[in-house]
């Protein structure tokens, strides 16, 4: 499974391990694949914490970073984050907060501690000014090696800077079209996410997806996301002309990752069929867990959600009181996580779940052999 | 690719092309694949006609039929087809009829001729009685070595007939519950079908289900369906442990379809994001173009879509229209077909196509074999 982009990056198997975890970061790498931390869940300050501790951890192994960067951000004037913060709350409609409000207390969520701040928390996540500060961060830290970003091809500035820096830049895309715009814009390699996939994600499923994109920007590397939970699925993507695969959900239910007890609970438990695509977190399409909080913004009642990324500050209701009332908020906390959850029911270490993608990979490529002549 | 299944059935390349026109099938299974006639447009009478006429074409080549059987039909007591679809008639709310009118009038496309019935035609799909029929009438003609059930398990005295006459039953599943169902109650090939797939079909991508079926109904062999088009997709199937695909759109598109020129023009320009997953021709899921039949439907006015069959009916006002006036009826001509749409983008001729996919399978496998050992 030594393929060219895994030799060029001097990685023993060309598994990317998205986490929010940087635990799980270190351990990828340092078991022959790379770990990739996301970071729209920090502050620039507690990146670099985050950063500074893989270093000291790491050792001569590669790593890299997700932001979550648009192309152009109507808000890139506004330095300011709680000034933006406030501009933006005053955009929301209040019947959209109160419907919010009305889910969390249908399902007995108590209202948030008193003094409690919850949404800053989650503004920050789509606005270019942080992913800016983000990536500025991680160029200061030498093993990383590579900086992909969830929306594609990031402003022309930052994609020069990052590749000046001598870093690999990578990029999501969830349609050809998209794919194509990315590698216009210099970017890298192209991720090519199928619908399967947890989190933001298209319509278009990865065995359709994959091949079409491998095509649309060769000779740029691709990687296949969405599905992958087995090393079968590995060689199905190398077979389909992927030179790696970039993975999510299966990082979430290892044993360094810092979920609730609850969240593993449930995605320990659910099946391939028990997830759906919804706007109620962001705004935009993102698979998760079906639960009383996806449903509710599907009945014929609800407001419709708002734009990314006010959606975010709405749903901060949710995500907010599920920190604070995890027990309480069961029903109600958003799990991101894709279809392959059905495959996810045990936990395991870290290192151990690349050791096995490696050995199923050989095991199924081994017994696809009979099948390679024909006669 | 002589998988063991490929063996049983006597087929050089386990390719099953599933088509509504006869000529199709013909030349798929004279060209190494096997063909399977989709039943559900025809009247009893007019399938043996078909069947007949595909017996004295393709020589000593297996194939096999397709037929939508309910395992449990409310209607299985009525007989009389034509007092049924009175009945069922009389079941829909005179505004959802109205609506579909409207849809119609608003695109510019002429009410049916003076003394035209429409609607008739299409009552037939879903009903266990005409499929009872055809099933019988298949058993008359031996070269038909498949029975496939778009619906999965047939019920129970129908599964024992078409077994005891020494036939191959299929049934097809969008889910690993659903597959494991139809497993138990005798089908011997489970059609695990990815959300990707033209016509009815499920939400979880090919990617994640086929591994999760396979590994469900082991020993029972797999077919892959949704989002096969290529060799290289084939092989990706048989790599993570389908016994071979089962293909639909792909044949759509070969010179032997007898659709009308505005539907290949509509079909070959596609691409892959121009689908979607709409209720409005049957009342279940089913993967079709966008165009403004889909979108109104979609509508927030719009009356619920009807459940299976009555929807048939409602949708007979666009699909025989469509028939009678195709020029005018291009923007709501009802056009099932899957995502691998944005690969079909010439016209070929069926025969060129099973080779092509061959071709191509081989030639992924030799660009594979690098990555066949840990070297």
């Amino acid at each position: 499974m030594r393929t060219s982009l895994a030799e060029r990056l001097g990685i023993d198997a060309p598994i990317f391990a998205f986490s929010h975890c940087r635990d799980v970061v270190v351990e990828a790498s340092k078991a022959g694949a790379i770990g990739v931390l996301g970071c729209v869940g920090f502050t620039p300050e507690e990146l670099e914490v985050q950063l500074d501790w893989i270093d000291a951890r790491i050792g001569d192994k590669p790593y890299g970073i997700d932001v979550v960067m648009p192309e152009k951000d109507p808000w890139a004037e506004e330095q300011d984050l709680n000034r933006l913060h406030e501009k933006l709350k005053s955009m929301i409609p209040p019947e959209t907060i109160a419907y919010a409000k009305k889910i969390l207390a249908d399902n007995g969520v108590p209202e948030m501690p008193e003094g409690a701040q919850h949404e800053g928390d989650y503004l920050i996540r789509s606005t270019a000014a942080t992913a800016r500060r983000h990536v500025e961060i991680a160029l200061k830290h030498p093993k990383v090696r590579l900086v992909a970003n969830a929306l594609g091809a990031p402003p022309a500035d930052v994609t020069r800077l990052i590749k000046d820096n001598g870093r690999v830049l990578a990029g999501l895309c969830g349609e050809v079209s998209q794919g194509k715009k990315h590698a216009d814009a210099g970017v890298d390699i192209i991720i090519a996410q199928g619908t399967e996939g947890g989190g933001h994600t298209g319509e278009i499923g990865s065995m359709v997806l994959w091949p079409e994109v491998v095509e649309a920007v060769a000779p740029i590397p691709v990687l296949a996301a969405g599905g992958v939970g087995s090393g079968a699925q590995i060689a199905a993507a190398l077979m389909l002309g992927a030179q790696g695969v970039w993975t999510g959900s299966l990082w979430l239910t290892t044993i360094e990752s810092d979920l609730t007890e609850h969240q593993r609970e449930l995605l320990l438990a659910a099946r391939s069929r028990d997830t759906t695509r919804s706007k109620s977190l962001t705004g935009k399409p993102c698979r998760m867990l079906k639960n009383e909080w996806t449903k509710a913004w599907e009945a014929p009642d609800a407001p419709k959600t708002l734009p990314l990324p006010l959606q975010d500050i709405v749903a901060a209701e949710a995500t907010g009181r599920a920190r604070a009332y995890p027990d309480k908020a069961r029903a109600v906390t958003i799990n991101p996580v894709g279809q392959i959850v059905g495959r996810l029911n045990e936990l395991e270490r870290t290192r151990d779940v690349v050791y096995r993608l490696i050995e199923e990979y050989y095991a199924a490529t081994e017994r696809f052999k009979p099948l390679m002549s024909w006669e």
